[in-house]
This record gives C-alpha cells, structure tokens and sequence, in this order.
C-alpha cells in the first residue's frame, strides 16, 4: 500500500511516522523543503518532493494534512492525476462544504474525509512523535456517494495508526458533536487563560488549571477556521453552556448549597459515565 | 517529630503515608474507624484513635484535614489540649474567616493555615497514593499573628511532602487568586458537562474535552462550601471570563478571523509562560 501525505506538519509527519512504521510505503509533500527533508532524515517517508504530483498517480491512498481551506485548491489543481481505484481523505477538525466540493473533483478517485480526535499543543512536524493515538476517536464521515471500500481502507488506516475507537458517522452530527466536545472546550479555555490579569498566577495553579488550559496554547490560524467553519453549532452549544454557568452563578448568589450539590452530582454523574 | 492527621481521607491519607515514610511519627483520627484501620493497616500511621484528644498533648503539630466548617468546632472543642509550641493548620482550599477564629481559639498554640494545591478526583484514603505533591504549589497563609517558627514548620513539611514551589503569602490575595485557579475552573468543567445532552458524547471526545473535564467529578459537599465561602470572589472571576467568552462570541457573529487570532495569540502567550 503507497499513501502519500500531503502536508507533513505535527499531524501529517505523525501519519507518516507511524504508517511507515507498520510496513506502509510513504511519500511526503510540502510547501516547506524543511519539513521533507526532516521526514526522509527520519525515515517517516521514504521519498519527498515539494511537487506532490510526482507520487499522486502510484498513491492508493492520499492523506490531506492541511488546512480546510486548502484542500478544495488542492483537488481542483491537481485532479488531472487521479484515477479509479485511488481514496482521497483529509483529516480536518471540522467538515463543512468543502467535502462536498472535494468529493465532486476527485472523481473517478473517491473523496471520504475522517477525523482523527488527537494531537499536541504544538505546531510542527519535529512533535509528531508526541502525538499518541491510543485511546483516541477516529471518525470517518462518509457522504452517500462514499464507495465502501474507500470506508473500508480508512478504518484499516485508523486501526493501524493505533486508534482506540473507530466510528463511522453523518457529517451534520459530527460537527454538531465537535462543535461541543472540541471548539466549546477551546473556546472556554481561551476565554480563561485571556480573563487572567494577574502577572503570578503561576504561583497559584493547580493541576486543574493546568489541565484545563493547556490547550489555550492554540495554532490560531487553523483553529480560527475551524471555529468559523463551524460557527453555528458552536455558537449554539456556548449558549448552552452559558446557561449552565447562570444557574450556577444563581445558586452563589442564593447561597443555595443544595442547589450547588445538584449541579455537582449531575457533572459527576454524567463524566463518569465518560470514562466507560 | 509528632503530627496527627485529623481527617483521614483522599489528602489527610496522602499526608500521613507521606510524613510517615519521611520519618516523622503520625498518629491519625477520624470519624470514621474503616478509615483509620486502613490507616494502621498500610503502616501511615503509627497510632489511631476516633478520640483525637488520645494524641493532641503529645503532637508538635496537628493538620486538619477536615471540611472548612468542621475547623472551628474541632478548635473550639479540644482547645483545653494545646499548648506553647504547637502548631494547628488545616489544608482547606479556602482560607476564609474561620482561621481568625481557629487562630484565636488555639492559643497558646500557634495556628497557621497552609493550602497544598494538589489532590485527586476521588473521595477516601485508599486512593491517597494517588495524590502526587510533586510538581505542584505549596501555599501558607499566615496572619499578622502567626509565629516565625509555625511558618519554618509548614515550610519543611511541605518540602517533605514533595511539594515543587513553596509560598507564603497573603489571606486576602489567596482567596482571590484561587477563586480564579481553582473555583472557576471547577465552576467551568461543572458548567460544561452539564450543558451535555447528548447519550454519545464518549465516540465524538478527544484530549481536550477529557482534560478539562476530569475535575467535572466533584465531591459536592467540600467543593459546595469552599464554593459558598469564596463566593465573593468566584463571581467576580466569573464576570470576567463571560466578558472574554463574549468577545470570542463577538468574533464569531462577526465572522472576524483577524480577532479570533488575535484571542489566540493572548491566549497563547499567557499559558506559555505559565509553563516556566
């Protein structure tokens, strides 16, 4: 099997680190010469070329580990070398339009998008070996014209990238889903980190804090366009939880500890559940 | 040198399993006989009783590691047992009035309120080997009247324990900055989990969503009162992560890339100091 991957940056190189691993030919591309030649010092590829068209054509499968926005440009510009047989995927954080724009030109190659739920709070290929896939989601997305080997060969993939849950699912919930499970969390976490004035804080963390902003250190340029692809979900899932945050606040300003106790029994109740 | 542990669950475990394998004689009471059999059973404790008063007179110090409202009356109740010399502190997450009453009460001995800022998302002393101090921040919180020695004290002890980085410092700025780093984290994480409403979230959770809301599992009658007693605080941290909330809301109706990124760049900038 010959996958290349296009874009070679934390996620891209972490494909490529662990695919090549598991006996799988791979071949890098990207617009940095740096990364490339980083991936082939490694051995996470065993060719590269800033010209991705040179290894579209033998590729069975061609992983996009690039930015939503470019993927569409990326299809429409080089769809002269796809063929029947070959499965195009991308690995974006959100699937919006673009899916069905990238299915429409990659005939007679077939597009199916997935969403692997990991990575690091770090940009770059240098980290990929930190990213861990075990006991992470994968979730593939198909569209109703999504053949069922190209469904097929994605869970293989994920399985072989050490995937702990492999999921097949509609793209209306799956972003309905990550709309709250990834951009919410995101959200709450930047909004945190940002509402700090205080220059020790660091004297006073806990490993709640810790935990909860890490990922406060975000590549703002993707998940800028992650958020406003996604914007109507996530707008709807932070009303959600602003009304959580109101009883809540009602509860302090009451002085109500009953009213406290429930709200905590119902979070401990529910993310126990999580944990099964 | 003599300490008894008064509260042996999750942290009062977590100190005398600790103290004790540094050397120091910890003698442990509880409510609860279960608790201090396990106690003398797994060697954390030299001598127990559900009688504190077996051990006080003998003890160079004395940690409470007992809900906020329980301190006073413990104080209150074997005061007649202190003496010059001794040292009483309590581990409470919030520092509110009651330690100028703990502090009155106990003399002639000398009360100091210290918070060790770590801990565990489960209840009772068979987890307290999980409580790992390493790492994490160490505060004392003294009165104008505290002694220079009580201080020293908490101050080994901590570094006994493990502790990475040991503060003394302010009631007031205390209560204010943990309202921030640890309440309003709890009240976010609690907030979130609640405003889930869907059966599958589990399939559709990554890193983020597992990070932030570990602390969702919350003892609810500690986390009700340390809530209630700083609730002056908590709310006005409250205010001012719905302020940035709102910004990043702002961002999205707008579709403004330029200010999502530049939240994120802040975001980012604050968290990665935090890390040095």
């Amino acid at each position: 099997m010959k996958v290349l991957i296009v874009g070679l940056g934390l996620m891209g190189g972490a494909y490529a680190y662990r695919l090549s691993n598991k006996g799988y030919t791979v071949y890098g591309s990207d617009i940095n010469m740096d990364s490339i030649d980083y991936a082939l010092e490694k051995k996470y590829i065993s060719n590269g070329s800033v010209h991705p068209e040179e290894f579209i054509m033998e590729s069975d499968l061609i992983v996009l580990a690039i930015y939503p926005k470019a993927i569409v440009s990326f299809v429409e510009r080089y769809k002269e070398y796809f063929h029947e047989g070959q499965v195009i995927t991308d690995i974006c954080g959100v699937k919006s339009d673009f899916i069905y724009e990238a299915t429409k030109l990659s005939k007679p190659a077939t597009y199916c998008s997935h969403h692997p739920m990991a990575g690091r709070e770090k940009i770059g290929i240098a980290y990929s070996t930190e990213c861990v896939f075990g006991g992470a989601n994968y979730l593939i997305t198909p569209t109703k014209d999504t053949k069922e080997e190209a469904i097929e060969l994605l869970k293989q993939i994920g399985t072989d990238l050490g995937f702990k849950r492999i999921s097949v699912m509609d793209i209306e919930k799956h972003n309905r889903m990550i709309g709250f499970t990834s951009q919410l969390t995101h959200a709450i976490a930047v909004s945190l980190v940002n509402s700090d004035h205080d220059s020790d804080t660091k004297y006073y963390i806990g490993d709640s804090y810790r935990d909860l902003t890490r990922i406060a250190m975000i590549n703002e340029n993707l998940w800028s366009e992650l958020f406003l692809e996604n914007r109507k979900y996530l707008l709807e899932h932070i009303a959600s939880f602003e009304f959580e945050l109101d009883l809540l606040k009602m509860a302090l300003y009451r002085e109500d500890k009953d009213a406290l106790c429930e709200l905590f029994r119902s979070s401990t109740k529910i993310r126990k559940e999580m944990e099964k």
